[in-house]
């Protein structure tokens, strides 16, 4: 394939001659009444089809007791049932007795835990974080916007914190920290992160795990949703945070959390959360006056169907093997429609559920609503960005695991489009004002 | 049966015979090393073997798509599924637009709502209920422990108002809500309630729904748990609450919850929610920041196994025919063992999970403490009342129907035993002060 031209160095002339083939490419696709969506990070049903077998591998006539002897149908077990523990603290490298697990929302424990922060505090909070004049969260961005949603309905000040290759900028996450007590956490997505699709260098999580916080009860929302979610051959390695944390003598600092959304079935799984022991019996107190218990069956279900550690990586590769060509498809079709001009540039993940681009200054919004005009919907420009606001307007989520392959192969055309077109404007405007 | 003689008539001398038989046979049971547990409102494994059917209603080849056409094994849909809503909302006789379908409890939902009123008020709140310098709620007492407890935990000032024959002492609710804008709500469990098995009169229905309220935001928390839990032929009618409130002019003062946790199972049911839509578009924008949404598949599993109001009617027959006889046992030995004694009261309810029993003031901690030391299990004394602080120490609740018939016939003896111990040494003790 020839190799693209640089748009910024094409003459007015030509600019204007490209953007009328593309607006009549635009139309015609307008005139298709398509109906895509790439916007949330959704397994497709063959995924969920992986799972099938969970729904009917508990029997009537199976024992449905829990390793500790309790009928897993009956009320009890606040912190999930003994062989989901064993499991799940392998899957975050933690111990038994330092994770719960809970229902079926990895989110909703998240949300539960700056809730129960905001009205009691943490484990060795002065007071309830809400007691204070101002709390603020350092928001590592682009970043993952239900994260910030949960901020605003806290009203917790969000404090955006550039995203580099290899983590959070750690030269402003240790001077902000380390300055100002009312930063009582970071929101941290560390693997294949959302939407970037990097990985925690082993350097930032051991600057994570030693800085020093003038909030004593500063803690890291560390939240490893894509732990075993490869999208390639190549598989990320994450540096333990936790051991980490107690060797950097800071073993109370970092709240982690899971789930098998996006292993067995999102709506069905089972979330879990791994912490040091004393934060854990801070926390059952205060869980024990909110439920009986979590659903004990599902966590059996779980147990049953993923077995172990390498049942669980045999299921991932069916699921790359699904996820892959789409991954694949965006990543060609961005290369061969945007590549060498120079007006936009993404990651190649590794991992995790997203693709994020980043276009020229002050297009992406404009992206997002033409490409709605023609009947694909993208995560809203500025989602990931602290109260929906990208100061360059720029990020754009491209979520691609949901459609079909022939409707991504579209839905990623008009994309593309639309990129072209918004970015041939701003160019033009550019010329314009020179 | 002989009558027999009123304690509280024997001569000295007859009551300390009757103390050393008493002491005899309690130090009997003693020997046996019993271990019985008569504490919680726990479903038999006889009751849950009624729901096996359930755990494979849903098989592989099915169709698990809800009635909106949505994937129930894949993320979304906040609310609950519509055909969930359709059933639930029959069995609180509310519209389907009235109500959520949450996860498996409604303690859960009940604790996330007040913690939503701490933090952001209510529809139509002028502020958070955390930041007003005092927050009470009403507790007819004796009542349920774990919603004491969720007041203990935010910190909400318990007042406690009497349980009559007929519900609260509306008297003192009407007058206490009138003159105290600090009181935001009430807890009821309104049919066959917890412990008393009380189903509130008409009239108390109509006064709550109708009384004035200083506090604009004042709700009555109607935890409507055993709507369908009969024990005996004579059902309990309970006037609807949420009508009431809507022709008193007050349509947005309850919040209804209810849950299959004991018609189908205790820790993989469904809990259900129902208010008004103003103050529910209030909850949909506050929990849309918690979760994705709920496991629809238990709910499609629920809705596919309980069919309709009908099949929930005749599975609650069966799970009565299990659960009757102990009610009859418990009640026939309790007549047998301590009628005519003068030195007990209690109930005989007509549905919900409880036999609620008074002693003699001042007897209930000991008759609690002695049968645990002889192996049986009650609920703690003084659990029933705000701060475990039963004022005239005399309620204690009975849970009949986890234990076996046999367990259960044990379990009684010795705990009417117990209450004839400490009974003739109370009244020992005061002849001695006479």
């Amino acid at each position: 394939m020839e190799r693209q031209s640089d748009y910024n160095r094409l003459a007015v002339d030509e600019l204007n001659q490209l953007a009328r083939q593309w607006e009549d490419r635009y139309e015609a696709y307008k005139n298709r009444n398509l109906k895509l969506d790439m916007s949330r990070g959704k397994p497709c049903p063959e995924q969920l089809d992986l799972s099938a077998d969970m729904l009917t591998i508990l029997q009537p006539g199976d024992s449905i007791q829990a390793a500790d002897g309790s009928d897993c149908r009956n009320y009890g077990g606040l912190d999930g049932i003994p062989e989901a523990k064993e499991l799940f603290a392998q899957m975050l490298g933690v111990s038994r007795n330092e994770v719960i697990i809970g229902g079926n929302s990895s989110l909703n424990m998240m949300h539960d835990t700056i809730s129960r922060a905001m009205l009691h505090g943490v484990y060795g909070s002065q007071s309830p974080w809400g007691k204070k004049e101002a709390v603020k969260f350092l928001c590592p961005s682009p970043g993952y916007d239900r994260h910030f949603a949960i901020c605003e309905l806290f009203n917790i000040e969000m404090i955006a914190v550039d995203m580099l290759q290899d983590g959070p900028d750690m030269d402003a996450v240790e001077r902000l920290v380390r300055e100002d007590d009312s930063i009582k956490g970071i929101w941290c997505v560390p693997k294949y992160s959302n939407p970037d699709g990097i990985t925690y260098a082993d350097e930032t999580v051991d600057r994570l795990a030693g800085m020093t916080a003038k909030a004593r009860d500063f803690r890291i929302i560390w939240d490893d949703a894509y732990t075993v979610h490869h999208v390639s051959d190549n598989h990320d390695q994450l540096k333990n945070i936790f051991a980490a944390c107690k060797a950097a003598g800071n073993p109370h600092r970092v709240f982690m959390y899971s789930s098998t959304s996006k292993i067995t079935l999102p709506g069905s799984g089972v979330a879990v959360m791994a912490t040091s022991e004393e934060n854990l019996q801070t926390i059952r107190k205060q869980i024990a006056v909110q439920t009986i218990g979590p659903d004990k069956i599902n966590q059996l279900r779980h147990v049953r169907f993923l077995k172990n550690m390498d049942q669980i990586r045999l299921h991932m590769d069916k699921q790359a093997a699904i996820i892959n060509p789409k991954f694949e498809l965006v990543l060609n079709k961005l290369e061969s429609e945007l590549g060498g001009k120079n007006i936009a540039s993404w990651n190649k993940p590794n991992g995790g559920y997203f693709i994020s681009l980043n276009t020229l200054d002050g297009c992406a919004k404009e992206v997002v609503h033409l490409a709605a005009q023609a009947g694909v919907t993208l995560t809203p420009a500025g989602a990931t960005f602290p109260y929906g606001n990208d100061p360059r307007d720029r990020n754009i989520r491209i979520a691609p695991t949901f459609p079909s392959i022939s409707e991504l192969e579209t839905a990623i055309d008009v994309f593309c489009l639309c990129v072209e077109l918004v970015s041939i404007k701003k160019i033009l405007a550019r010329e314009l004002h020179k």
